[in-house]
């Protein structure tokens, strides 16, 4: 009844003078907010699951848009995860994700066109937070008249989405699974992001921001993506998967060429991820994860420390390599929970593979969650 | 006798038709080596120890030059180390410190002259190993008529030199002391490299390395350095140096000004860097570095596993938090030397900074130092 299995949809609201109010006190809108669903929404409407998505990701999580030729086409980012019969099972749920606020993957974001003068954005995109995507999100779901989770899921930016959502509204979550995340971004992956952003604020194609009709800074966006999956990956991956082989070569180049396949694979990653993401969209959404902070509150925020009559159920993963946001994180927030008198289940993953593994297939995951989301009683 | 203490010194060598033939093959002449010199050389020149250091470092490892203002100015980078009664003692100790090939604080480099056109070498400047940085130290100390070295002692990249001296000229060393350092460049050091290169590369003021007339890439150069300076500091040592203190405000600036303690710091590492080096340098050193490999060598190739005689005496050191050469690499190292049978003790201390670690004044590495030069007896 809502939505077409599949396909991308568009939310708009906001429209002015009813603009949205951001964190920042700066006033957005319209705002469109694209999304997709799976599975079957129930007449009570309790069964939904909203997956939030990475740093970079979409609302296409699962599955092909109609008339894909499966053969060419890769499907969602989770279609692992959300499936018939899958971890996040679509025979029982009705499976929601909406691409961020910020974004450009058809939500409102910095390359949007700004209705006031008719012309993107660029840097007079306000400012936003992981809050304001949250209450975008929640928008959506009103106007679905969607008033219950079964259960918030998803990774890295994700998991902070999760834990915002918990937050915000832990009344109306039955149970959130913040994965490979943080509740507040360490000085280390602040310094990472401030290093990408720098990198594309270096490209003199970036132009302040306005680069919309003239040629991209694409350079300095691919640089930023190499530095992002330094850090996606861990040294135990990057060994295994390329050690120290050469790439083309029987010999080093004795020269700037790309002499390892670790180099090759960078430079790859780089120029795929320009045709695909818009640099300002990574300039914001990078400052709204370096923002994000639910340790460190006003008590008139939201916050997890926050009492709730019934707070949702938590499922928290983490890996063990990932050094982004690494276990001990993942430990000091089932420290606040437990503080709290909140039900958290802790699960620490043996994987080498880095931040990045809760985005690779792995049957342990798929059970921990399927498990996890049939325990929980439906509100 | 040789080398005033504390005056940089020059040795010019290779004029042609005598260059030096570097392992690629490629001739390079003629070649400067800047040094410096700290004690007194004994009458039958055998209380010699060689400190390497690290990749951007120069000659000037302690002390002050002739005149220098000590209010004003820092004394050399290992000044806590080098000295009279210091772990490397300058009472009993003659040591020598060299700029390495290819760097620009005095020796022979991309920005030196080249003397077939007059012009800086820029990328004509062959690309060079460790290997070769050892043997424009060799023809250093045949100048200087010193044959056996009571030590060769560094860190980091200055740890690739102590190990290639090694496999080079055991016979000649009685003891050696790598610190923070690794036999190979693992993937994940490479990929940091590769990142910090693609900054420089990306700059437009760069122009393919022939800047020397013109503005240099220093936006690019400065982002090379905040990519560095992330991998010299630890997670922990971030969180309690910077942690998320703001900078200069109440509140974060919901823009893309500096919000975060950690991110100016970076900015100030990256412009205070660009004052100091040259941009082709960091290009040349950091491929020298990704090229090395003790391990994976022909048997015609110097190697820790060829047989010597009277090897040298070992004393390997890392870090507990320093994730770019990680302790797992050491004792890699430590693994290999006792295989064939050398002498090795191997220390790991305990310490959150990171990296960088070595160059933070530490009464334990001191005392270390110390005891272990004291052990070590003349050949």
């Amino acid at each position: 009844m809502v939505g077409l299995t599949g396909e991308k949809q568009f939310f708009t609201f906001g429209h002015p003078p009813d603009e949205l109010i951001l964190e920042s006190g700066a006033r957005l809108g319209p705002v469109t907010i694209a999304y997709e669903s799976w599975g079957r929404l129930s007449t009570n409407r309790d069964n939904v699951i909203l997956v939030t998505h990475a740093f970079t990701g979409d609302s296409h999580a699962a599955g092909f848009y109609p008339g894909e030729n499966r053969q060419e086409v890769k499907p969602g980012w989770w279609d692992w995860m959300i499936g018939s019969g899958k971890g996040i099972d679509t025979d029982k749920y009705f499976v929601i994700c909406a691409n961020i606020l910020g974004s450009c993957r058809g939500s409102t974001g910095p390359s949007s066109i700004n209705p006031a003068d008719g012309k993107p954005y660029g840097l007079t995109f306000p400012m936003m937070t992981i809050g304001d995507i949250i209450e975008t999100q929640k928008k959506l779901l009103d106007h679905l008249g969607i008033t219950s989770l079964h259960s918030v899921i998803g990774g890295s930016v994700g998991g902070m989405q999760v834990l915002e959502w918990c937050a915000r509204y832990p009344e109306m979550i039955s149970s959130a699974v913040p994965i490979a995340t943080t509740m507040r971004h360490s000085a280390l992956a602040i310094a990472f992001n401030e290093v990408a952003r720098q990198a594309i604020m270096a490209d003199p194609n970036w132009k302040k921001g306005a680069y919309y009709d003239s040629k991209p800074p694409d350079i300095g966006l691919a640089i930023a993506r190499m530095v992002g999956h330094v850090t996606y990956l861990s040294d135990e991956a990057m060994r295994r998967k390329f050690g120290r082989r050469l790439q083309n070569k029987e010999d080093v180049s004795y020269g700037f060429d790309i002499d390892f396949q670790v180099e090759s694979y960078l430079h790859h990653q780089g120029s795929k991820f320009v045709k695909r993401f818009d640099a300002n969209s990574l300039l914001y959404i990078t400052k709204a994860a370096d923002y994000f902070d639910l340790v460190e509150r006003d008590t008139s925020q939201p916050s997890l420390k926050n009492q709730a009559q019934s707070p949702p159920r938590f499922l928290v993963v983490s890996y063990t390599s990932d050094w982004l946001y690494p276990t001990y994180q993942a430990k000091e927030l089932v420290r606040i929970l437990k503080k709290n008198g909140w039900d958290v289940s802790f699960c620490e993953i043996e994987a080498d593979c880095g931040h990045d593994a809760f985005l690779i297939p792995d049957d342990r995951l798929t059970r921990l969650l399927g498990g996890f989301l049939d325990g929980t009683s439906r509100r």
